[in-house]
């Protein structure tokens, strides 16, 4: 089998076992006689996986008794439009705080709904770093952030502090599970499962039950966070394989030692490609200021258009995949979340290295 | 590996072919190194899934080249909202056939959005058969129309005649790649994806351009039709790995011979099964009346509430999986979608007939 390293934004890089151990249950699983995608989400075989994956979710991120974890679909992406529908109710103002294209587009949607505000922003500096001097509105809804910012690669080293009447809600799609987060100080965090968490399809939404009570009645079931809380997110047919793939991922990061350990890792990855770019003269360049790295997404520019298309060239020739930059911005990002192994980093950093010296 | 005979309602029975290839390169598909579930979904791998998928569609069921096949996601139940939401403006009244329980949360859905008509119904007698009399409102927005309703075991035989202006719009969850269907007379239908097209997680909608145009901007981006047709279902990160399988599921249809072959196949099916029922002195009776028969979901009841208890414990026993009935109404149903096997539904039928003689 082809060698490669997948360095992909997302969809991305699964943890081998992980594969392995769905490949070999593809078609029988648990003496079933029957794939997991071809039982029916009222079965118990199949309860039990979900129930699995909401408990090992609960544990790894320590997340309190009154929040429910609910599996949506839609991705991030329809996530922006239901955090307003559910929670910007009259006379109250959503505020935004904008920290790349993401929460442009979660504040584009919320404008549809009602009134907004943007608490903060870097667009003016390129978003080449987290946003500071929160400024909130008159009776604020809540307040948004996107914590990971994959195509700027910043990310949000600290959680805002707020008055305990404003929820906190947050897009974690691209860095749950990569640190310790303190739950409690959100209302609502929500994360399309195709960096961390598994393949794509599903959506994992952590929620204070309290602010489940704000949810309106006339809203579109399906948009209802009340739906997937009353019916614990059997209300209708669940994405019942990539939810199954979710719970293996969360036993391979138990596996690992849970959230603290597999931080540690990630902060020993980004720091070998961030040591290369730093130590290179300038050959290689992060548009993100050191204090708003992102552990996840590491961006990096090359002296040249030309260059750049060489280095992505011959990177692909050594078998590295997915380390164009996203196609708003150009230059280069190697995603490295959870499941891209230290070593692949390793061979990135020298691959990285090699094709300076080539250079001069 | 034990042997059972799945006759679930879905998510259902898979072809083995199907499980099988993917089982084959789950872990490296084709010669890439890497997991579908790993390809970005802006890789000209997965591209190339996705295509492939769509333009067998479009060929097994005949679709023009004006409609438009997209890939969205929440199932029929969010398509609920959609429709309604895209489609029912002001002025104008929804009208929707009543055929079971799945038309009934279809028109609750609509309710919460405009003005809603029921065009015809046939709850009165308690869904036994397919509506007829169909009377339209003034200004229909629509006629929406369930094809096939899984609970009560009716399916529509033929499609309804309407004016050229009048949208038909079908909810084909349950029976979409059964049999032929002609397209052209439907401006919109959608299936969830958990019965004949693969796994749960993705929603196929096949819609007529022309009715694009009618779709409102004002609409949260991820519930407008044309957000999914101008950006080829990539707006956001799709359902990949329920895409693929669905291509694959595509190529098992092709292979079968195509929709009418399948269509004959399930006929077959089905009628070794009412044969049962209807030779059986009323031991096993069906509530569907013999004109509203449906060919994918076979209901049938036993003399006595023991009795039911007794068949489905001892069908279980035998390896049967899946045959109680809706919890909404019980009694028992066999699901038998395009990948159960002609042998499995004989095995039931010998079943059925082994376990009357048993009784008498």
């Amino acid at each position: 089998m082809k060698q490669v390293f997948n360095f992909n934004a997302g969809p991305a890089a699964l943890p081998k076992e992980v594969l392995q151990k769905a490949q070999v249950e593809l078609l029988n699983y648990q003496e079933s006689g029957l794939s997991v995608m071809e039982l029916s989400h009222r079965s118990m075989l199949y309860e039990n996986i979900q129930n699995h994956a909401t408990e090992r979710l609960r544990k790894l991120m320590n997340i309190p008794a009154d929040y429910d974890i609910l599996y949506m679909q839609g991705g991030a992406s329809l996530q922006f439009s239901a955090v307003p529908m559910n929670f910007l109710t009259e006379g109250k103002t959503a505020n935004y705080c904008l920290s790349g294209s993401w929460s442009e587009k979660a504040l584009k949607e919320a404008k549809k709904i009602g009134r907004t505000h943007i608490a903060s922003s870097s667009k003016e500096e390129n978003y080449s770093h987290i946003p500071e001097h929160l400024e909130l509105s008159e009776n604020p809804a809540y307040l948004h952030i996107t914590s990971n910012n994959t195509i700027f690669g910043t990310q949000w080293k600290t959680t805002p502090e707020l008055d305990a009447e404003v929820p906190l809600i947050a897009d974690m799609s691209s860095d749950i599970l990569s640190r310790t987060i303190p739950v409690e100080k959100y209302s609502l965090i929500y994360a399309g499962a195709q960096k961390n968490l598994g393949p794509s399809g599903v959506t994992v939404v952590i929620v204070k039950k309290e602010l489940l009570k704000r949810c309106p009645d006339h809203l579109p079931t399906m948009l209802n966070y009340q739906t997937f809380a009353k019916n614990g997110s059997l209300y209708n047919t669940p994405p019942t394989f990539s939810i199954y793939m979710l719970s293996l991922v969360l036993d391979w990061v138990a596996d690992q030692g849970g959230v603290a350990q597999i931080e540690a890792m990630n902060a020993e990855k980004a720091e070998l490609i961030y040591h290369v770019i730093d130590s290179s003269d300038s050959f290689y360049k992060g548009p993100a200021q050191p204090g708003s790295r992102s552990n996840m997404n590491v961006t990096f520019t090359l002296p040249t258009d030309e260059l750049t298309k060489k280095f992505l060239y011959e990177a692909s020739e050594h078998g590295f995949i997915g380390l164009s930059g996203h196609r708003m911005i150009g230059g280069c990002r190697a995603s490295i979340y959870n499941a891209v192994p230290l070593a692949h980093c390793e061979r990135l950093a020298q691959f990285m290295t090699d094709f300076r010296t080539n250079f001069m």
